[in-house]
């Protein structure tokens, strides 16, 4: 299954620049980077949960934001994309 | 039919912050914005194309970057937000 996550993270301050650092270095190890606070993660339930989980700790819910669209596993034909940074086959090499 | 926009600019110059603002605005006639960068859109196929061919317009193909996403109709069971900004109803009201 594919789990688009979209994020928002108020960096007007020093340790919101620090939640910011923190949650696009643990996106990194899960999924695509497709734009700069949008990753495209291909997990079953379980791992789904754990990314949830682990990104609602690392945000400061009064200020950030954290959103998780499940796009199923015929996700391929619901996704264009437009401009610079080609896409990424999220479950196989990158596309250059 | 929910669809899903994402935008990267690269605003490091005045024409890059002036595509932003334009993609902003316009986004916002026809979306909920959910976060920054982030809008929902309820549209039916002739106006989705029509979005995104005006979008397609504006950005720099160089530098910005739109993606699309189709969440389909039943898009409600597919969305989950955590933090600040709470979730807008596309259809209807602000849930505050």
């Amino acid at each position: 299954m594919m789990m688009l996550i979209t994020y928002d993270v108020n960096t007007t301050n020093s340790p919101g620049r620090k939640r910011l650092r923190k949650v696009a270095k643990y996106c990194v190890n899960y999924g695509q980077r497709v734009q700069n606070s949008v990753f495209e993660c291909v997990a079953d339930a379980a791992l789904m949960v754990r990314i949830k989980k682990d990104l609602v700790s690392m945000i400061d819910p009064s200020v950030d934001s954290l959103r998780f669209y499940s796009l199923g596993s015929s996700y391929r034909s619901k996704v264009e994309h437009y401009g610079a940074k080609p896409s990424y086959d999220a479950e196989g090499f990158l596309a250059l």
